[in-house]
């Protein structure tokens, strides 16, 4: 926990751990309903050789038992600790010793009690695996599966695991019994290589068991159960593993709100952090987020059969019910997946096949006529998938009949024969009912048991190949490459912890080439008389002051002001207020600027996440930001391209385009500014904890920032 | 469809033809794949009489066949006519003289087809319902199922139905395919009293199917499937029955999008009206509208099972894991289902028994440790069921085992013993794998197969007893007994269509007594000024034209004006702006008003819906309300409880309650406005097609409304 921070384990770390060929149970036994029993009958099925460890017995039922991992005759590629806490170090001390190639601890009673000394002795057992270059998974950990071996390494009850096809998922989950709840799928047909579960993670981490599947051939897509780790980047090193070999990740956040992640405390100890950094995370790494734990193996073994990238944006719906197409297109356009209308060679082709009182179009009604002419749903399928418009076809399953299997095997056929998959939206309520297995083991067809699942699935497969197709990220620096010497000057300047004020945190933005406001320092009536008249009315006055970094709300701020008399009222009026602030703040006098143009009014704002660093979020501005939460995060620095992203995310997005008459804002002259100030933020992390810049107010080509909030970060 | 509003169907009017003794299938055939022969065969199983009729047959199979419904031996109650569209009209006309007591028609090609001579056709259906007294199903309809009588009145594929048990569901949908979708979960051991659809709803439609199922004693709840149909105000009735008969009314609406409000179009011809007015709509008539169609089944089953009223608003959480007890966690407080701790006397069982690597708290984590201490779940499980801050327990079942079924059995026991419902999450993917039958088929535990439709189900549960709790809904009138006649004869002196002038609007509005900020208009700059000097510096200034509906955009308002020089000014400027409009607008020319104190700002506006008549929406004003679209829709008139419950569900609710230092807006004040317009849109709903009261300033116990738009309907 602890430690300097390990690169993750690659492929070859963890081959012998993950994939044995021998097997050694350490603290077996015969004993009925013990641990140690449970696991051997787990791995009944297991196509390698199983040893068996304890010096208390010489066999256990046909199989010799040997006193101490050093007797087996052979060093195993995986031991599985299934002794109590206070006899594993010991243990793993011996698998050390013999050259295992890993192990696995059950033990309970670590990190997890939040006890100091259990800590420790969690902590042991990582220093243990560092200096012993033996991975170990746990403790805490109820164990894994490895379908293609058939080995059940758990004491969770295994009945014999159906060997990995060429779509199977390989699952990660840092919640062991949320994984085996995901591996259970395959009684239903579903598909995967492995079940990694990592309870502790004392050494061997969610990230690790991932990077391990991006390099392994067994598995074409990867779904994670995550809750939390001290640090995520490793993560996002993971991901990146898996986007280099092309394999999808599939990732469900556990501990996403208040009360989860009070849970999360009291669980695995680990840090379930601000759902907004791990978003921009995830996204970042390129792992797709489902919002539900129901869509993880579905999303993910749909990834697996789908080819990388679809052959076109839109989708075709072929229903054989009005009832089933309407909910697909509601579905569709929730999730932005376009429906577009069928050529007319096509529509002749539907016209001809569907019944008056059906739909020739898309989404596509054959009707229940299919029932007395089934080669009407074939030839509207084939037409539509067959028409380049289309990449993918959805078909809803309303009822399970005998037939149904033969319907999967149309469209399985008639995907092969088109180079495009088909989802089959099981809409009937008979959740395993006939033909739902032959979809689920169909290499081309996947299977989704809700229409919302389906096209946030077809939505996320088409933002992964755009965003793949873009090619690599290239970050080009916006700033002057002077501006991060000046700006460290500047924060250096300010003591840790410090708010700078305004004057000094514009100055920080001016080095970084964002267009600030200009602005007069005065320190008496008359000089803010003079400030105002060389800057031009009309003008706003803020108080200055170390001390009062919301200025709004101790009535510090005037705007708008006209002429001399107005600004002589305005200055008694702000002095006034900033008086009566308890204790009373240092006042260095007033700014006075000039009236930005009216405008759209945008916030930029940043801070030190501790576990993801820099992050740089974008907002409309004023009071909106607040209020509705309407934000985008990324992990700064950003390029245009994601900063202009951002800014389309917002909900409140129209106000950028010209909303109400009011002019539009530009757009690259915004996203260059968010740029910069995420190349401040990234370059500044040392110094800045918090960064607000609102408004920024945009008009047309200009875009000039109006206020500013910087805090120093307290100090390394 | 055209004719005069009827109202509901009642129980004893459609029990003939959903719970028939007899039935005659009119058309039958022998032949393989008919709709006939498939009719018969879903009838095997068919605990009344069946009777066939064809003329061209004198037997089929085993059975008579007569030649027409006048030769049966008895009159059936319930006639299938199989036959074409062409010959369904005497048929229907054949039944009626008979004295049938309604009949079901497959034939397609009616007003889905949209053809004026078939929607013609359609309604001489409807007319022969009307004067014959004899309900109609269909046409275009696939059927129903009554699961007591084991009638599968239907083409599909129809195995032996299961009887009804106390907790079985009342089945409705529009669409005939989706609801038999829904029906098959009896197949995994959902327990159902009726499958009723509607097709083409020529004279039966789903209000009717519910108001006969909200008074039959064969089920406990009911789940409906609804698309729209011309006068959704049946459904409301329909509702209010179900609800007299406290039996939980679960709502699942399709078309809720563009492209599905599309496809609707183009298949039953039926209306998807704007979800706002629909959510608006079902919220007051207490049905729970719910999101996904997964959830419909399983919410419904859950409010047959539970009791009525929860005992307590806390749910208890149990877990074997603490992966499963965080996502309970997390989807508690996604809908707001407060998971409170238990009192010390539970805390002290659940620590006795639950080892230290796991948490005794709520959620509570009993462990893997389960597996060899059963009773430790069982008493960790009672302990928390019996701590009265709990009104009901859920436990996720992470794994499928042949043991699952004995913990099935084990929670039964215990809410059967506290009285209190038990939820099991099915986290496992083995979605039908051993123990969730038991579960579906117990009276007392209901399954989800989804943490979060789960909390969900739970949240309206408790949302439902409440409402109920709070007695009936009592309207009492707050605008004066002559607002009316006031305001209809201020809105008959404009042109139908017409856009009043704000200062007309706002007569209108002081009528009901909603404050509006005193105004005077200027005919001239001279005038402008008199009246300025009366009203007192600052004032606004709005040119007044009854062609200028959009100020802003215009340029011909101006706010904050201080003294007569910036007044000269505004005018020049105003006066210009609205002459360069084109083509030229009438003048009446300036209103002046004092400038509000400054505050919150709200939108209340409202409009007549063309199917439920008029609305009132609320949101925070400014462009806000259009940029954000965070509004809260209802029926008008609203009580002062729900005006409030409605500003209460604004994202930026907080904005009333006092944000960045900005006063709190009075809430009963707001309440009183929006009351009030909402009795001025009921009133005049013949006179006013859209009301938009923006903003209303809310300071402190003040709130006035600065700005008003009235669009007088279009027609008488």
């Amino acid at each position: 926990m602890s430690s300097a921070r390990r690169a993750v384990y690659r492929h070859a770390d963890l081959a012998r751990l993950f994939d044995p060929r021998s097997i050694a149970i350490i603290g077996a036994s015969p004993r009925a309903g013990s641990f140690g029993e449970r696991t051997l009958n787990a791995l009944a099925h297991y196509d390698g050789r199983v040893h068996l460890v304890n010096s208390r017995y010489e066999r256990i039922g046909e199989r010799p038992c040997y006193p101490s991992v050093a007797a087996l005759p052979e060093v195993p590629d995986c031991a599985i600790i299934v002794v109590a806490r206070e006899a594993v170090e010991p243990i793993v001390e011996e698998c050390i010793a013999a050259g295992v190639g890993g192990v696995m601890i059950y033990a309970s009673g670590y990190s997890e009690t939040a006890r100091p000394e259990r800590i420790a002795q969690q902590k042991r057992l990582t220093e243990l695996a560092r200096t012993g270059r033996m991975p170990i998974v746990g403790p805490n950990c109820i164990g894994m599966l490895n379908f293609r071996s058939r080995a059940g390494v758990t004491f969770m009850q295994t009945p014999r695991l159906p060997e990995p096809r060429p779509h199977a998922v390989g699952l990660v989950s840092q919640s062991g019994a949320l994984g085996f709840s995901l591996a259970q799928a395959h009684e239903r047909g579903a598909s995967f290589s492995h079940l990694l579960t990592t309870g502790n993670s004392c050494d061997v981490d969610v990230a690790d068991c991932i990077a391990f599947l991006a390099e392994d051939p067994n598995c074409a897509a990867i779904a994670c159960v995550f809750e939390g780790m001290p640090d995520p980047t490793r993560l996002l090193e993971a991901a990146e593993l898996a986007d280099a070999a092309d394999k999808p990740l599939v990732l469900y956040k556990l501990g996403t709100g208040e009360q989860g992640a009070a849970a999360a405390m009291s669980h695995t100890g680990s840090l379930a952090g601000s759902m907004a950094a791990y978003g921009a995370a995830f996204e970042r790494a390129g792992a797709i987020l489902v919002e539900d734990f129901e869509a993880l193996v579905e999303t993910a073994s749909f990834l697996a059969k789908a080819p990388r990238r679809p052959t076109a944006r839109g989708a075709a719906v072929v229903a054989v019910s009005g009832g089933s197409a309407i909910m697909a297109a509601d579905r569709a356009e929730v999730h932005g997946v376009p429906l577009p209308q069928p050529k007319p060679e096509v529509r002749a082709v539907l016209q001809a096949r569907i019944p008056e009182f059906g739909s020739p179009r898309n989404p596509c009604d054959v009707t229940a006529q299919v029932a007395n002419d089934p080669e009407s749903l074939t030839a509207c399928a084939e037409a539509l998938l067959k028409d380049d418009a289309y990449g993918v076809l959805i078909y809803p399953q309303i009822y399970a009949t005998a037939l149904s299997a033969q319907r999967v095997a149309m469209l399985s056929e008639l995907s092969e024969r088109c180079g495009k998959p088909v989802c089959i939206v099981w809409t009937t309520e008979w959740l395993e009912g006939p033909g739902s297995r032959a979809a689920e083991e169909d290499p081309r067809v996947a299977l989704f048991r809700s229409t919302d699942r389906c096209f946030a699935a077809l939505a996320a497969w088409r933002a992964r190949a755009e965003r793949r197709a873009a090619g690599p990220r290239r970050l080009v620096r916006r700033s002057p490459s002077e501006a991060a010497a000046q700006a460290a000057a500047l924060l250096d300047a300010a003591a840790p912890g410090a708010t700078l004020t305004e004057r000094e945190a514009k100055r920080v933005l001016a080095a970084y080439g964002v267009p600030v406001v200009p602005e007069r320092l005065a320190r008496s009536v008359e000089e803010a008389v003079a400030a105002a008249a060389a800057l031009g009315y009309p003008v706003a006055m803020k108080v200055e002051s170390p001390d009062l970094p919301h200025k709004t709300e101790a009535g510090v701020i005037r705007l708008g002001i006209k002429n001399e008399a107005e600004l002589r009222d305005a200055y008694a009026a702000v002095m006034a207020n900033a008086e009566r602030v308890s204790p009373p703040p240092r006042i260095n006098g007033v700014l006075v600027q000039p009236m930005a143009r009216p405008g759209v009014e945008v916030m930029v704002g940043g801070r030190m996440d501790p576990q993801f660093g820099p992050l740089v979020l974008v907002g409309l501005g004023g009071i909106l930001v607040e209020l509705m939460r309407d934000t985008a995060t990324a992990l700064a620095p950003v390029t245009p391209e994601e900063a202009q992203a951002m800014l389309r995310r917002l909900k409140g997005f129209r106000a950028l385009q010209g909303f109400r008459g009011a002019p539009a804002a530009d757009l690259d002259r915004l996203a260059d500014i968010v740029c910069r100030l995420s190349e401040l933020l990234a370059d500044q992390r040392e110094r800045i904890a918090e960064l607000d810049v609102n408004p920024i107010i945009c008009a047309g080509a200009e875009a000039v920032a109006v206020d500013a909030l910087i805090v120093r970060s307290k100090g390394e």
